[in-house]
């Protein structure tokens, strides 16, 4: 995007808030149900600067535009701002994002305004001589982040001096040929996919906020917590088979309201939802629904909604909400019986798919022209070859230097050949009519260091670890990431990125609530029976090399009482990077156990030389 | 105490309960300052019940009376209260606590209170048609206590419907020779012993506080942390020298106020303060001064502070509070160089007391008659010898079945001789000028069980493997507890205890912030270099026997950068008990290495005869 482009949508933009009376106005990279991954409907950011980074945040005042955005990004965001008047910052982690939220308005430039909160903690009471108004559209803040900007204005904000208008859509207001929201069909999972009738989730969401027996109402907005409770499924966001609607359940009336362009329904999708009692209405009828509906407590779960949700729930007098954290999102979590067959039967497909792309690579290398884009392109031909019917995300295949950034994407300008002498990195996945799959490996192509070696196998050490731990329930998915990361961190190697995230079925390939990672031990659940997790640690030598060694596992009850994992994903690693003196006796021997278990599953489904292949390449070691 | 008795007790009470108008009296164990141990004036539910353990909450209202305790006091609780009135019900756990808190009131049997509950969620506002009021003495329920009990009773409270009155002391009035207030000396502490002058301390303190500029002060009543950053000391808990106080330092009057019986100061103390600009009132002076002082805001810990400083401070229209987290108890944690040169110093004193301990009992069990009772006599003496000022807690010293009652203290009752053939735990520990300690043994009495041998072993390599942790600073004490449980649970054992706790300087033997405890991952803080730490995993089989290993730690920055640990505590453990085979090839060398440098620190301060038993008990296996 020019740098004209820019500057010219801005002017637009500021002609919008000068007559709106705003003096400042915030744009997000979020949707209104804060999905991780946007439909293109919700880019205001991206349109606005021309950031194409997942995360972002952005003001503009009458002289200056600010956009932060975390470290993933930094490089890319510099590049992509260059020329424009934009500045950015980056934050390094969360607390960091607060410290430069309380920054976020200092730095804005607005003199009246700075002075305002400069002054701010020695009074209590600020004369309101101006107003001071801040726009945005509330339904692109989370309310914990509306929260934290209200919390870093201090006593201007509590005092009235500032105000926050958040039933706006400026950028909405300027764009031309701003993309249409999705019109995908919506489409029902027969039981025999979906495993539990919608009938009987909504029938158990129910009972756990019908405990007590007042006029109770329960909002979802969460694409995929609908998705499930439903057995619905969609196709509006890229990677993830969602559809755009807002649920609310009442526990007076009895009945179930979903808001969403029905229009988009597929066959019996109408009949189906009549029969489960569930009214639809149109998606943009939500808020006025919910500033009328007859109810006296709304539970909802205030990190998951929208600012303009809460905003409009707590503007009413008769209304009170009730905090409520993740009633769907933690039964979903729970795969039932039907959803755990399932997913082991794809993730055998998925095995086939990714063992034909490791002989072709392993054979091929050196001797074929092959680029990053070109083996991605043929990973995905040889999914949709076992029914995968979308990748779960976009193929990560870095070779050499490129495996070592972590959230890397091919471009035609980045793609790298290639060939001997280094390691591919390949994290990828799929969506199959039974589930979703995320598998990294890491091959060795040709002859590497001794050093490379090493690093492989202490990664994947530490990922057998975690797939061998035993505990009690109660350990939360922080503490069990000390499993992975103890056999690493003895040779003095770590990885700036969790170590699992919960996957979920046909739906987000990142899910919560469980999430393991050490650093986000406050906001981390107990692992349970049921919960199907991924565990990937790795180690990027930045300019050199990436090592990532995932797979998906099941969290199961031993015989012992205890729980455990058991692996869902049937690939072999690469026996030609892994130095057997780095494996402990435990190591070794789960090891070998796992790439027995990856032949006898798979070899079934292959020919008879890609048997012999698969034999040599599981050999016990 | 006679069951008459403590009826006559109760009904005075109800007494002065009608005078007051309180429908409802609520007691805890709990003293000002929310300390873990109290002082004998404190003992109110003791006083009312009969009840000696130290956890406990008690409401009376005019027919009931209810008393809640935890799992520990199961058993002790239902003994102690047998005949009377008291309705007695265990809560397992924090959660579990709450949930009884809600039943609190609707179990107190007051029907219109009951009734007021149970409609309280289907209306919003409640006609208050008579005041239902609850009385209590809110400076011993901490904050976080009284919100939970607001909580639980909703709207009731919300409505106006129940009141609570928090300045009685209605105990207090109608208990014949209550115990004085303490009258011990308070005495100064060297820089030597110290490390860091208050001066300093109160310097630093005050910075973090007065990072903005206005008027804000700081309230601390946490008697550890008052000690601590005025380099004083006293003795009015067992086991703990501190001393009753409050203190209060202000950002704009730039001086700091303690609260406290200044005719107990011993020699220069007077002085002392007033050099370091602390200007001192009487102890009972401080409510009403924070009625009083001239500031807008307070920074203070709600989760260390009681329910009536919030109150005092809330009821202040001019004043609003700011909530901070373990000011000085973060500051405190970290040793400074000073303070862990002399716990080196002073813990290889208590070897000396521990391994003559060791000797004796080893070389005399089964032929000299000796019970639980006359050996931490005997053990108490040993380290008085080597300076112990005072027993750091009361010696838990079990044998056998005893050994497996996690918090034993022998009475004459079940005090148990020791003889050939078990298990001996001894969990004891002292403070020195210079020091606290806290170590537990577990000694093989003659012959054991092939079966004892491999929990003894199990638990030490549980111990070990914590010991030789290697992490980045980041992760917190509650992750690192899956160290030392790994390889225990592995075996199908647990324990119902935490890992580890901070260890004071002549302070408190139970110090926060680190906890080293998984099940307490949402209030657990990282852990830090210079925190000394408890690595005490165990396990205890009821009516055979327990076994619990115990060495503090220093935790240091490793050469590669990564955070471990270094051993304070230099006790040999029992090889007698040790199966070797139940300890992977480092634990093995781990084990050696500790047991030979046990040797080389502590053998010059023994005899020959010693030195020549210790070398042969610290042999390497």
């Amino acid at each position: 995007m020019s740098n004209l482009t820019v500057k010219k949508r801005i002017n637009k933009l500021r002609e919008t808030m000068v007559e709106e009376g705003i003096s400042l106005y915030m744009i997000t990279t979020m949707d209104f149900h804060m999905s991780e991954m946007t439909n293109g409907y919700f880019k205001t950011l991206k349109y606005m600067s021309g950031f194409t980074g997942s995360e972002g945040k952005m003001i503009i005042t009458e002289n200056n535009v600010h956009l932060w955005t975390d470290g993933r990004y930094a490089i890319q965001s510099v590049k992509e701002l260059e020329g424009t008047d934009i500045h950015v910052h980056i934050y390094s982690d969360r607390s960091d994002e607060l410290r430069n939220l309380s920054r976020f308005f200092i730095l804005s430039g607005d003199k009246m305004f700075t002075d305002a909160i400069e002054k701010a903690p020695s009074k209590k009471v600020i004369v309101a001589n101006n107003d001071y108004v801040i726009g945005c559209d509330g339904r692109t803040f989370s309310e914990n982040l509306m929260q934290d900007i209200k919390e870093s204005m201090h006593i201007a904000y509590d005092s009235g001096m500032v105000k926050i208008k958040t039933d706006l859509d400026l950028v909405g207001e300027v764009w031309e040929g701003r993309p249409k929201l999705p019109k995908g069909k919506i489409y029902r999972l027969s039981d025999d996919i979906a495993g539990v009738p919608a009938a009987e989730k909504i029938k158990k969401i129910r009972g756990s906020i019908n405990l007590s027996s007042g006029n109770i109402g329960y909002v979802c907005s969460s694409l995929d917590d609908i998705a499930w409770l439903l057995n619905l499924r969609g196709n509006d966001i890229e990677g993830s088979p969602v559809f755009l609607s807002y649920l609310y359940m009442g526990s007076e009336t009895k009945e179930t309201y979903l808001f969403v362009d029905s229009t988009r329904f597929g066959y019996d999708v109408n009949e189906y939802l009549k029969e489960l009692g569930v009214e639809v209405y149109k998606y943009d009828e939500f808020y006025e629904f919910l500033e009328n509906v007859d109810v006296n407590f709304v539970a909802i779960n205030p990190s998951k909604s929208n600012a303009a949700i809460i905003d409009t729930l707590e503007n009413r007098e008769d209304v009170e909400l009730l905090e409520v954290d993740g009633l769907i999102e933690n039964s979903k979590s729970i795969k039932n019986p039907v959803e755990i067959a399932n997913t082991k039967r794809i993730n055998k497909l998925d095995a086939v798919a990714m063992i034909k792309f490791m002989k072709w690579l392993k054979e091929n290398v050196g001797k074929v022209e092959m680029t990053e884009i070109s083996a991605a392109d043929y990973l995905e031909l040889l999914r949709k070859e076992q029914g995968c019917f979308e990748l779960s995300f976009d193929t990560i295949c870095g070779y050499g230097a490129n495996g070592a950034i972590i959230h890397y994407t091919a471009t035609d300008k980045s793609n790298a050949k290639i060939v001997l002498g280094n390691l591919l990195l390949v994290d990828s996945g799929g969506h199959y009519m039974g589930g979703t799959t995320d598998i990294t490996r890491t091959f060795a192509l040709g002859e590497i260091s001794e050093e490379m070696k090493k690093h492989y196998t202490v990664i994947l050490s530490g990922m057998l670890e975690l797939g061998m731990a035993e505990f009690p329930m109660g350990v939360t998915s922080a503490e069990l990431d000390i499993y992975a990361r103890a056999p690493i961190w003895k040779h003095g190697i770590d990885y700036d990125h969790g170590t699992g995230h919960g996957i979920g079925y046909m739906l987000n390939v990142h899910e919560g609530p469980q999430i393991i990672n050490y650093k986000r031990s406050m906001s981390s659940k107990i692992m349970l029976p049921g919960m199907i997790t991924s565990n990937e640690p790795g180690m990027y030598i930045e300019s050199q090399y990436g090592i990532r060694h995932e797979n998906d596992m099941l969290c199961v009850e031993k015989k012992n009482g205890l729980l455990g994992f058991e692996y869902m994903t049937l690939v072999p690693f690469d026996i030609d990077a892994i130095d057997v003196k780095y494996l402990n006796e435990a190591q070794r021997k789960a090891l070998n156990d796992y790439h027995k278990n990856v032949y006898e599953k798979i070899s079934p489904s292959l020919s008879e030389e890609e048997k012999d292949w698969l034999k040599r390449v599981t050999q016990p070691l």
